[in-house]
């Protein structure tokens, strides 16, 4: 009998009769075994969280483990009674139960390995098993939970415990889109997209997976099937795909307002400046994005420019002012009203131009972009935020996204 | 260094603040080792039984011990984490931490042996060890839960395998009265009491202390001691009394109001006739406290008057129309406004007259006894509901309970 592995996030699980549908979802397909992982329900975990802050801003990892983990072991239990309750047979099993072992680091372990011995007998004795995501046990039995995008990546780990291929991701969105649907109304569902596109695009705020999962799908060559919760279609398959066979130049395409820039004006011009500047931002565990460095003066003085979110922004400025002053430069100047906007597909790698067409298109809807970087297959652009959904209108319209994927 | 071990109860850790109370109480005693049993926050459980009955009207028995039981876990690790916020060292256990290993009867499964290797590690290590009650484990690690007065009971048997001689149960009453002080003002609080006086009291009603709890600290030879979680006053000590030191006849009254009368009137005067109707109630799980059976009509029928608790009132009813209707009695009469008055006390054992004492206060406040039962230290009498308040005072009164533990 196949097995077939699964993963209902916070909002598939939110209520008594979403988790009664769900159950109806897997009795209709009998003839598979059937592990499912599950999340808490709803704003569960955010409300346990709240308890913890009224007693301390640090609270003790080990006891914040065992405490938000209770979230997942009441959806698992429940959606584990209602499917006994509608004739089928079904156990919950939490971390420890399913063999889900972890490093120690609390709040963030990792998953080490997977005994799957339990799941395996359950299922032999036609149990559907449900698992709770985002916890496991360390070897002194001691319960952690995996950070963000916990229960996508203990799905992705069972599925590889149990030599299934694909994962099926049931979440409040249908799919994959070419860009925000919100934002740019004919934005495409896209049937497939690789791995190394959909870690670009998760980077760029698309949150549809965590990147975590994503990567680690990657790592065991599972495909992941992300789909709704409440509908049927067939949802988006992030999957290896060979590039010979790819038709499209760009895939998606981000917008990600949240950015600032920081220029350190007058910098002389001396080596190692931007390794003192970035190390300094480093040690404080400020994410760098961009780095664009232009000369000025005559070539005496340098004026450096970097973007980070704009939750760092106000660090970020400080220690790049303390540092700016011990570089003797001329004064730092911030901006918050950034915003950056990625286009991305493995296809640019083959097919020339794709930049051009991306900067001639935003220079035809007049719009001025302040830094650029680019990988492989993503490029991205630094542009002020108040001209960001207008840019983003462009470039789909000027990559054809509508029509390539329709 | 001495361990101590306590449980606090859901009213007692009902909220954060409350949390944070009980781990000062931990820390104003560093120089005893803590075993902390705690209930689930004020009405989760509650919660989480409703959310089953969304599911289901008879939940999975297994999947039912997998849900509740998190509310152990929530309130355990909070209070770890209010402890250790306050700069002393704690971790929490759930029931498979600590070893608990139970019977495999879900949501009444009996404890059978505790493993207590963690905790004495946990102990060495310098923590508060905050264990889940209510919680174990079976053999093959699936969670049970051990019904109700669970957490005293795991208090109790955590105290037994730890070799510490008395169990600190903090409530939200402050002991054990002579009655309900509701409803005698002058009601006192007992200093010690037998826990054959207590069980019996328990099964009257005295909800201070769930008769399962105290059974097991009776068998293990466990003092109990039963006091407010909110003051430092001493509580109630229920341990064993030598009889020959006991003063006093009556330790307590209490009066049971939810009882009911039926009566099979014109029952044919033949044996087997009562073991018939008892059968068959029995055989429901219908529990028959009081009976009593009279002659009448010249020796040819019988009437047999039994009390049953008002809850099962309609069910004892018409098992009992079916079986009269077999034994060819001529009706069946029923009455739901009865109480039941008792007083216990193990000095009656050794002390003549207390019934007639008993008996003679009542008539005299104008009282009618409708049933009597006695034990070795307890007598029960059916009443009127309405006049039970009346009766209560009378006997506190004529015991003079207020005086003699003042």
């Amino acid at each position: 009998m196949g097995v077939r592995v699964y993963k209902f996030g916070g909002t598939s699980v939110g209520t008594v009769q979403k988790i009664q549908a769900i159950a109806d979802r897997i009795l209709a397909e009998p003839d598979y075994g059937h592990v499912v992982v599950v999340s808490a329900m709803g704003h569960t975990t955010d409300q346990l969280v709240a308890l913890c802050r009224e007693l301390s801003d640090s609270p003790d990892p080990r006891e914040y483990d065992a405490l938000i983990s209770t979230g997942e072991n009441v959806s698992a239990a429940l959606l584990s009674m209602a499917i006994i309750a509608k004739g089928g047979n079904a156990i919950s099993l939490n971390g420890a139960q399913a063999g889900i072992y972890t490093t120690n680091g609390h709040k963030r372990a990792t998953i080490q390995r997977v005994n799957p011995s339990r799941i395996h007998d359950e299922l032999t004795k036609g149990n559907v098993v449900v698992v709770t995501g985002f916890q496991g046990i360390t070897d002194t039995q001691d319960i952690t939970t995996i950070g963000r995008g916990g229960s996508d990546t203990s799905a992705v780990v069972l599925a590889a415990a149990l030599g299934v291929s694909e994962c099926h991701i049931y979440t409040d969105v249908d799919g994959v889109y070419t860009t925000d649907p919100r934002i740019v109304k004919n934005a495409q569902k896209l049937p497939v997209i690789t791995y190394d596109e959909m870690l670009e695009l998760a980077a760029m705020g698309a949150q549809v997976l965590h990147p975590r999962a994503v990567e680690c799908a990657k790592e065991h060559g599972i495909v992941l099937h992300v789909r709704s919760a409440f509908l049927l279609d067939e949802g988006t398959r992030i999957q290896e795909v060979h590039t010979m066979e790819w038709q499209r130049a760009v895939t998606g395409i981000a917008l990600k307002k949240d950015e600032a820039t920081l220029s350190v004006v007058g910098v002389p011009n001396q080596p190692g400046i931007a390794a003192t500047l970035f190390s300094a931002l480093g040690d404080h565990n400020v994410n760098i994005d961009m780095i664009i460095q232009s000369n000025e003066q005559q070539n005496t003085t340098n004026t450096i420019t970097f973007t980070v979110s704009e939750d760092d922004f106000l660090e970020a400025k400080a220690i790049t002012e303390t540092v700016a002053k011990t570089l003797g430069a001329d004064r730092v100047v911030g901006d918050t009203s950034i915003a950056k906007l990625s286009i991305v597909g493995v296809g640019m790698i083959s097919k020339p131009g794709v930049a051009a067409t991306m900067f001639r298109a935003l220079a035809h809807a007049g719009i001025n972009i302040r830094l650029i970087t680019t990988s492989d297959i993503k490029i991205s652009c630094a542009i002020d935020m108040a001209v960001g959904e207008a840019a983003l209108k462009a470039l789909h319209e000027a990559f054809d996204l509508a029509a390539a994927n329709a």
